[in-house]
C-alpha cells in the first residue's frame, strides 16, 4: 500500500467534534481508498456526527489500514452490498480519478448522495453524465475540494470577505505547490488518463477556492499552461501549471500548481491564496509561515483601513462544510454548498487542462 | 508642485557610498522632475560616485527642491544648455511618460547617453525611434527600472538564482501593488495618453525582473487584462491589471499591479517577487513583512533541499546596477544591463498593454 508516505496525499486534518446530528442519523459508508485524502473525508464527516458503516475496497490491505484508524467500520463484502445497503445515506469515495465520475454515476442510480475526493471528473463526458444523472435521481455529487473545505485559514479569509473586510472582490491568486514523493505514489497517479492532468488535478482546488471567494458563479478559461520541467521519468506527469480565469462579474483569477516543493521545506507545500478587494487584501499561508518558529499552518492576514492584521486560524473556525453537507443531505437544502458551485469549478478545472498548451520540455 | 506625498512615487533609498569613479570622471545632468524617482535615480547615480552638473525643469519650484536635496548642482538655463554640455556625458530625466521616448532621442542627437525613469516609452512608434537612434548614435538608452535594480531584496534574489540555489528557475510571479494618493499626484498620471496605462507603467518593473530572473531575452505576452474597479472619477485609469508571459526558453510569468494598497499598510505596497526553480524556490517581500515588527523591507526566503532559510539583505548588496552603468557608459561595455534587455522589457509592457483586454467596468 503505498499511500502514507507522499506528503500532502495524505493531509487529513483533525478538528474538533461538532456533531449536527446524533449517533444513526446519518449513516455513510467508504468505498475505493486510492487516495489518502479519504481519511481526511472521514475524519471531517465523524467528527460532524456522521455515523460510518461499511468500508470496501478491493486491497484487502487497503482495509486493514483503514480499519486501523476508524474500527467502527464493518468491511464489506463487495462493492454491490455498499450499494445496495438500506442505511447508507452516502457513499464517500476516493477512487481513481478517472474512475470517480462513473462511479460517482452508479451511487446516485443506487439513491445515495455522494460524496468523492476531488478533481471529480477526468473529462468533460463524465460531468454531462453525473449532471444528468443529478437531474434525474435529486441526488448530490459533492466534492472534497480540501484546500479550502479542510483548511481553517481559507475558512477564515472567507468569514473576512463576508464581513466586507476587504471591500468588493477584485482578484483571488492561488499558488498550490506539492511535494511529489514520487517514490510512494500509485502508477496511475503519473498516468493522464487517470489522473487528468496537473490543473484538473490540483487546479480543480484553486478553482474551487476562486469561485467562493469571489462569488462567481461562471468565468472563463483565458489562460492555461502546462509543462514537464523536471521529471523526464514520468512523461504524462505535468509538473507544472498555471492556470487565468475571468469571471463573469469582472472579478480575475490566477493559479499556479506545481510538484516542485523541495525537501527543505518543512511541509509538503506551501499553498498561498491572496485576494485582492477594493478596500484591502488578504493573504493566507494555508500550511507554513517560511523560515518562522511558528508551528502549524492558517496564517491569515488582513490589511485594511485599519492597518495590518495577523489571525492564527488553527482551532478557531472549524471546518464547518461537513455538518452543513450533512444537513444539506439531511434536509434537501445547498446551504453548505450548491450542486452548481461543485460542478462549476469540476468543469472549469476540465477547460483549463482542455486548452491548456504545452510549453515544456 | 505635487510630487513628495505619495508614497511610492518618492521611492528613493539612500545606498553606501561606493564610488566606482573619482570626481569629474563621470558627470551626468539632470532634465524633467516629473516624477520623484528622479531622486532615486540621482542617489544612486551619485552614491556610485558620478558628478552631477546641471539641473534644469521648466518649473522653478521643482528645482529650488531638487537643490535642496542635491545643493552641489547648478541650475540650468535651459534644456537647451543641458543638451550641448561639453561635460555631460548622460542625462538622467523622469519626463512625463510620454515624453521620455522624444526626449531620450534627443539626449542621444546630443550625443549623450541618456537613463529615464521606467517606463520608457508609451508607444512603440517611440520604441522603435529610440532603438534606431541607438543604432545609429551608439549611445545608450538605460531604463530605471527601480523595482529591481534599487531594491537589496531583488538584487540577493538575482544572486542567489546566479548561485545555482534554486536549480533551474521554471516561473515567476509578481506583485506590485501601489498606493494611488490621487490627491498628490499631476493630471497627466491619470491621462492615459500621458502614463501609458498599467501594464506599461508599473508593469514595466515586473517585466524587467522576470526576464532578468528568469535569463529570458524574449517573450510572448499571452494574457493581458485592465480594468478600473474603484476610480470612476478617474475614467482613463487603469487601477488594475494583469498579465502572462511564455519566455522563449520556455519558463512563465504572471504579475499583477494595481492602485488598491490600503491606508492601513504601513508603507506604499506589499511587493513582492516570487521565483520557482527546478530545486527550490525564493520569495522576495521587498518593502514589508506583513504584520511583522521587523522594520523595512529586502525580506528574502530561500527554500531548498537544504531548508527554509531568511535572509534581511538590508544594507547587504547595495545597489550595483548604478557604478556598473557608469563603468559601462565610460567604457563602452554591457555589463550592468544590456540594451537588448532595456528595450525588450519595454517592448513586452507596450504589447502587453495593447493587448490587454479591459475587464471592469
Amino acid at each position: 500500500m503505498k499511500m502514507n508516505a507522499a506528503d500532502g496525499m495524505n493531509y487529513a486534518p483533525v478538528g474538533e467534534k461538532k456533531a449536527v446530528v446524533k449517533p444513526g442519523e446519518f449513516v455513510f459508508s467508504v468505498c475505493r481508498l486510492d487516495h489518502g485524502h479519504i481519511y481526511g473525508m472521514c475524519n471531517a464527516l465523524t467528527e460532524a456526527g456522521a455515523t460510518l458503516k461499511y468500508i470496501w475496497d478491493p486491497e484487502p490491505e487497503r482495509v486493514a489500514h483503514f480499519l486501523k484508524m476508524y474500527p467502527q467500520a464493518t468491511p464489506a463484502e463487495s462493492e454491490a452490498q455498499v450499494l445496495e445497503d438500506k442505511d447508507t445515506m452516502m457513499i464517500a469515495a476516493a477512487a481513481v480519478t478517472s474512475e470517480r465520475g462513473p462511479f460517482g454515476v452508479k451511487v446516485l442510480e443506487h439513491g445515495k448522495d455522494y460524496f468523492t475526493d476531488k478533481a471529480p471528473f477526468t473529462t468533460m463526458a463524465q460531468l454531462e453524465k453525473a449532471k444528468e444523472t443529478v437531474a434525474r435521481t435529486g441526488k448530490k455529487y459533492m466534492v472534497y475540494y480540501s484546500e479550502r473545505l479542510h483548511v481553517e485559514g481559507a475558512i477564515m479569509a472567507g468569514y473576512l470577505i463576508d464581513a466586507g473586510e476587504i471591500g468588493k472582490v477584485i482578484s483571488v491568486t492561488g499558488f498550490g505547490p506539492h511535494r511529489l514523493g514520487a517514490g510512494n505514489r500509485p502508477a496511475w497517479f503519473f498516468e493522464k488518463a487517470k489522473y487528468g492532468g496537473i490543473l484538473c488535478d490540483i487546479g480543480s482546488h484553486q478553482i474551487e477556492q476562486y469561485l467562493h471567494f469571489a462569488g462567481e458563479e461562471d468565468a472563463t478559461v483565458t489562460l492555461a499552461r502546462i509543462g514537464n520541467y523536471g521529471h523526464p521519468e514520468y512523461p504524462e506527469l505535468d509538473d507544472f501549471g498555471d492556470c487565468a480565469l475571468t469571471g463573469k462579474n469582472g472579478t480575475t483569477n490566477y493559479f499556479r500548481v506545481d510538484w516542485f516543493t523541495p525537501q527543505g521545506l518543512r511541509t509538503w507545500g506551501d499553498g498561498r491564496t491572496l485576494i485582492l478587494g477594493t478596500d484591502g487584501f488578504i493573504e493566507i499561508r494555508k500550511y507554513i509561515n517560511l523560515a518562522s518558529e511558528q508551528n502549524g499552518g492558517n496564517h491569515v492576514y488582513l490589511v485594511n483601513g485599519k492597518g495590518e492584521q495577523y489571525f492564527d486560524a488553527t482551532g478557531k473556525t472549524g471546518f464547518p462544510f461537513f455538518g452543513g453537507l450533512i444537513l444539506d443531505c439531511l434536509n434537501r437544502t445547498e446551504k453548505a454548498m450548491t450542486q452548481a458551485h461543485a460542478f462549476k469549478a469540476a468543469e472549469l478545472c476540465l477547460k483549463a487542462q482542455e486548452q491548456a498548451v504545452i510549453i515544456a520540455p
